[in-house]
């Protein structure tokens, strides 16, 4: 074994991308001590991607007044790169699910507004260009809380200014004004890092898959999807663009039409972003094997998330994959689909408490990895491989 | 990878050794249709012993009336074998901590005297030679109730018969006598197996080691102890035979040392004996790995479990040891003590309620077996091995 690449995701809500690469380089330099080890940092536009780009593209944090998804005040973070140009947003930072108790779920009422003033400072410090990761929302307002905070107004059918734009408000929208716009938006070039491909309404779109973890009920879903479907159709008719045939334009309850609308943003795969930064296909040359993670892996994971993004970059060189995870299931699709091995990293019957303590959580992967590979050290020893 | 052996021990509470071995067969069957596969059936003493002393030596099962740990009337199986010389019995069938609710499990009054019936059916249908394992007792009545069982007589210091023998009683015995003793019984061979080298009395004796889970509290404890110093220089008195002396006279509540003094047994590990039957060194000649297995493994399976039993013989011949396990502690002791890697199947979080599940627990066992073989296939693949 002469190179070995890591690139795990973080284990959500348990262990960070960095914690789990540093646990499993330490088993690593344990069986094969003049192993070269790579790790890269990975994410996937959700919790997390921030973190990885700031620390690829060695950006300056930012910190500013911003709200939540109630509108409650919030002091969050952003990114700067350093020639000033490019800010690297993370939505769920200003808009995120993690922001809200259990009890203040409700995709009716929250709002991307905080995610719009990042881009309000950014835009007021210089940046023009802008990557923004827009996993983890909380919200369904198909992104117009984000636009009334970049100058866009948004009317009823009397002509009556809807001073909040919500999830509950789509279906009410009559007419959009932008002659508010800030300086230096329309020039500026946005690209949009999601996990997911899902259309912008309907049973597949954004109300029907996502809404129910952000708080709705039956009949809330229902009431978005309505209202998403509403909306489509008076944004055809104000940008031409129809945001019922894009690819990932229901990614953060609507934002991500949102995006491709208004902005003529791309919506592309958050893994193959970050991937592309760090030059993943030079990186992994000559590679023995790439050791990939997440904190659940399944059927899911196929759909855009790190493990698979690697995966196809991976297969391509013909480099063997190897997935550690705090749950596994669909082990055999996943099999199918190309990972040499998936490693639950479980040392057995645990609460879900334990699962996500970091200190045990980084022994059990450190654990797991040292068993692995002491038996590819012992079976493929005999040739010094 | 031409010749795997398996030799797994029942996951306590859920697989049994024969199920746990068929899913580890499948895997490998899969993933290497042309290895030559060999299932052993193994076991300790314990939980699982009179079913493969039974497979192995072809044994006849026999349904008795005996006793259980609390007097109450009970079916229970033994076996003999084809040529009705030899008695295979399992001392947890009659007396067993299994037999018993949590709430009833009170080694001051439990007995093993059903397993004294065990052995006065066997004399009586001619059995002159008795393998017996004494794991998982509900008892600690130094084997007084089975010596009851067998024609002995316990007196007080008045010279009272002391009718019901138990741990409590063991303290007030002042002489034996043997003059009831049944027909053959002192022209018989005992064979007894063993997981544990405890001594009889003391802090790492019967009591103080095992009489906690067996439902005693620090007092029941202390007074048991003391019973088994007191009944120990009796023995010494009455046999010659010095059983604080004896590596594993503290098994089975004492059981162990009973038989060493009174029966002239040998205290043997009950893997060894069970392994030596198999002719183990035989089977596993020419082997490229061997997978073993039991419910928990961690720093108490060195002293005498299942999978170090097997460690044991495979290390002397330069085979390595892969251990499935429901749960595993302290997994660096066991690499040290030689085993190549100790893999827990747990998929993730999960409840104990569903580790014990029998078609889950083969479903992950197979699983473990699949990704672990095709990372070693992968590995060594290119040297067809």
């Amino acid at each position: 074994m002469k190179k070995i690449v890591i690139a795990c995701d973080s284990f959500k809500g348990s262990v960070s991308s960095i914690q789990v690469s540093k646990a499993v380089e330490l088993a690593i330099k344990e069986v094969y001590p003049y192993c070269k080890v790579i790790t890269l940092p990975v994410a996937d536009g959700g919790e997390g991607t921030l973190e990885v780009l700031m620390q690829v593209k060695k950006g300056e944090s930012v910190l500013v007044d911003v709200h939540d998804p109630l509108m409650r005040p919030l002091k969050a973070v952003y990114g700067i790169s350093p020639d000033r140009e490019t800010a690297f947003i993370e939505m769920a930072a200003a808009s995120g699910l993690t922001l809200l108790t259990p009890a203040e779920r409700n995709p009716c009422i929250t709002t991307t507004y905080g995610t719009g003033e990042f881009i309000a400072d950014a835009l007021s410090r210089g940046c023009r260009n802008f990557i923004i990761g827009i996993g983890g929302s909380a919200t369904n307002d198909a992104g117009t809380g984000m636009m009334q905070a970049l100058g866009y107004r948004f009317f009823d059918r009397n002509g009556e200014i809807i001073t909040t734009c919500n999830g509950e408000a789509l279906s009410r929208i009559a007419s959009i004004d932008a002659v508010g716009l800030l300086p230096g938006l329309k020039e500026s070039h946005f690209t949009i890092a999601s996990d997911v491909s899902n259309p912008f309404s309907g049973h597949q779109g954004a109300a029907y898959v996502f809404a129910r973890q952000k708080g709705a009920d039956e009949e809330m879903i229902k009431l978005l999807d309505e209202g998403m479907e509403t909306y489509a159709g008076l944004v055809e008719r104000l940008t031409g663009v129809d945001v019922e045939c894009i690819s990932g334009a229901g990614a953060a309850g609507g934002l991500g039409g949102c995006f491709a609308a208004f902005f003529c943003a791309e919506l592309n795969s958050g893994i193959d972003i970050i991937l592309n930064m760090l030059e993943f296909d030079k990186q992994i040359s000559d590679a023995d094997m790439i050791i990939t993670g997440e904190g659940r892996i399944d059927g899911q994971t196929l759909l855009g998330k790190v493990p698979f993004g690697i995966l196809e970059r991976a297969s391509g060189k013909g480099i063997p994959v190897v997935a550690l995870c705090g749950s596994v299931e669909e082990s055999e699709l996943l099999e199918n689909a190309g990972f040499l091995a998936v490693l639950p990293v479980a040392p057995g019957p645990i609460s879900l408490e334990d699962a996500m303590d970091v200190n045990f959580t980084e022994e059990q992967i450190h654990r797991t990895v040292r068993q692995f590979l002491r038996l590819i050290n012992y079976f493929s020893g005999k040739f010094n491989c």
